[in-house]
């Protein structure tokens, strides 16, 4: 494919101009594929510079896409990289995404769950940047686990259990890493056909049957109004299926932490107990959600019969076992999770209402604790982190405790955490966790 | 100035965020004084990147400036280097500035003859690239002639005659050169803030008392509407009036060449026609048009009472003589122009009414003869250039020489000219010249 993304480009390249490029963007005109092609692909050669890809996505934050171009682009960026060939691997696979939240450790539940259910589960996933950790970074607090399976370990693992949980050595969408890094730092990642381009182009790479995608709205999340994660899930599914990969996504609640921990080994741990049916009621519900729809798609049958099995694999243990078996495949060792052996507790300073943790701000702490990434290079402490000891609505007394924090250092400041917790006379009304569903 | 510049940067850029400024201006928010000049000055030491600052450039284009950003980032930019001292040049100094057009040699005709009115001007001008020459490019088609006066040269000149046109020796608005070379290869040349604050700070830099600005409209100018010329034209005369300087714009047509030449020294010797009444009559009306505003605003009296002075001082040959002088000043020989030897004649093919010249496709035609300059590194041929031998509204027969092209080479290919001179059998009507002012 990368052949083919260096014949285009020599095709289309000779009479274009990124300059014209960008006027007609910025004056509300749609680019043509040959222009989009040119764009990126020029782009990738370094022959169209930073400055001027940064003018183009400010214009394309400000002005939009068509369908016809976020579908161009996405195919754009999947062709300048190779793809994940799944061919060998029997079975459906079924491929969840989410656009990212605070305490976001569904997938390590929803991946043994759905394989459980029978179907296959190949997730390659990445690590974390910012005020969370990603789902591979959550797997590394396991002791020995080996999260850099190589493609015959992969598909031989998926062959023989169902699922598995990996980075990739593929060189998939490097137009996405390029681009991304760039929006990354002049204000232009907020863009649904940015994003829509950006998470497809990476799901297409990996190559599943069908995908169902988790869009995150709320204060903790990359969107924070309901309409335009609708939006987003609208573009994103319309891409999936134009690429002949039915696609369904879920318009979730992340106005709060999910579930009771944030840091790496914690939510391991969490996952583990919500395989077991224990834990924050909240967080395995949207675990239930998710796969059922995964088994749903991916089985084509009614979502109550999808449910029903769901339900049956995880109150059997069977999900659990097949989460033993898959840490065991790479050779993690579950007994081992680092959780920091020292801890602290946050005590409530008054009495009310817990009407909000704010997620973004209980993230960064967390991260500063060590269990996040601020630079690619910093290192994760696996251990630290924070668990929740009352729930949303909950009424507190002062002295109780809101919090054990996770730490490996005695000096942490917990005053930070003040704002985060928010103690109020009157009960709020609770958010949903599902808004909507977009087919 | 620069040291202020310095000082101001490292006050306010403490708790700032470049990407946090572009996402304000991306959403639609007013930018303060303090995160515009954190934003250019931080891009002047390079801490700010090229890619951060086109995003912002093109937020800026597609949502605008408000008038007090406008004012702020023009005094930023002006902040960011020195500005011309002409406290010691006694008299009313008055500034003209074009935004530029085809065969624009207005400022040729116009120094002196403000100048013969008993005005200061005090032109600092520059070198063209793209289509056509800049003024000093022109001046340069006079043998020996010196357009690289020293301050004290230069102030000299201006208190013994009154007129003198030179480059700059001195840093003005080195903020302007980044952004706009910025600008020139993203697509963000044509936002009416950004175009009105660069010519501004620079204007505001040559420390004039009063300024006239003749704003142009048409196909051969940066704009094509006459709202936009307006429009730039409105928030221009605002600036110069919230920094102390008296300003006007005049709003002129640029659907044609102005004149009958285009080329270095065939616009000189056109210019110097003009200084004695002759010539084209549409040329000779701008000139007398921006003279009188000039000695209008300068000396405070009725645009009709300035009309008759400057008419009296083009008919009594003064002011051809005050340019005979600034000439002979600035050591040039006013008897060897640049003229090449050669030329051709490019002649009808048809019949009809010449209902146009489109003047930026004449323009890139003259500057491949070696007019002008595609690159800062080219070598300008002053020499060559074209004469028009008709007028817009003709009516011409096979045959007929529409135009003289002046040449260094045999092989000039004419057959570009057949698109450039609109020829048609129905008369169309002919645009005004001056559309409006505004003060």
């Amino acid at each position: 494919m990368a052949l083919l993304f260096f014949l285009v480009y020599n095709m289309v390249g000779d009479n274009m101009n990124i300059v014209d490029i960008i006027n007609k963007k910025r004056n509300h005109q749609e680019l043509s594929k040959e222009e989009l092609t040119y764009a990126i692909n020029s782009y990738m050669q370094e022959e169209t510079k930073d400055y001027q890809i940064s003018a183009l996505l400010m214009a394309i934050c400000l002005n939009g896409m068509s369908e016809d171009e976020v579908i161009n682009l996405t195919e754009i960026m999947l062709s300048s990289g190779d793809t994940f060939d799944l061919s060998s691997v029997s079975g459906i696979k079924v491929d969840k995404h989410s656009t990212g939240g605070v305490g976001d450790k569904t997938t390590l539940v929803v991946a043994p769950l759905v394989a459980a259910c029978g179907l296959v589960v190949s997730k390659m996933s990445g690590r974390g940047l910012g005020h969370t950790g990603g789902t591979i970074d959550k797997l590394e607090s396991i002791e020995n686990i080996n999260v850099n399976l190589s493609r015959e370990q992969f598909i031989k693992q998926l062959n023989e259990i169902n699922v598995a949980i990996t980075t990739s050595d593929v060189n998939m969408v490097p137009a996405d890493k390029k681009l991304y890094a760039l929006r990354d730092v002049t204000g232009t990642v907020s863009s649904l056909p940015l994003i829509a381009s950006s998470i497809m182009s990476k799901k297409l790479a990996t190559n599943a049957d069908k995908i169902v995608l988790d869009v995150k709205v709320g204060e903790g999340a990359l969107l924070n109004n309901k309409e335009d994660a609708i939006e987003l899930a609208k573009i994103m599914v319309k891409i999936g299926k134009h690429f002949g990969k039915e696609t369904i996504a879920l318009i979730t609640n992340m106005n709060s932490p999910l579930g009771n921990s944030v840091g790496n080994g914690l939510e391991v741990v969490e996952a583990i107990e919500a395989l077991k049916g224990k834990g924050d009621s909240n967080f395995i519900n949207l675990c239930i959600i998710l796969a059922s729809h995964m088994v749903s798609i991916g089985k084509n049958v009614d979502i109550e019969v999808a449910k029903q099995e769901v339900m049956e694999n995880l109150n059997s243990g069977l999900a659990y076992q097949k989460f033993e078996q898959m840490v065991a495949y790479q050779q993690g060792n579950i007994n081992n999770i680092a959780i920091a052996s020292k801890t602290l507790s946050y005590n409530a300073n008054r009495e009310g209402y817990l009407n909000g943790i704010k997620p973004l701000e209980l993230g960064n702490y967390v991260m500063k604790l060590g269990a996040g990434r601020k630079t690619k290079e910093d290192i994760i402490d696996y251990g630290v982190g924070i668990v929740l000891n009352k729930k949303i609505g909950d009424y507190v007394y002062p002295g109780d405790s809101l919090a054990t924090i996770y730490i490996k250092n005695e000096d942490v400041d917990t005053s930070p955490l003040d704002d985060i917790f928010i103690i109020e006379e009157d009960e709020k009304e609770k958010d949903p966790l599902l808004y909507d569903i977009v087919k």
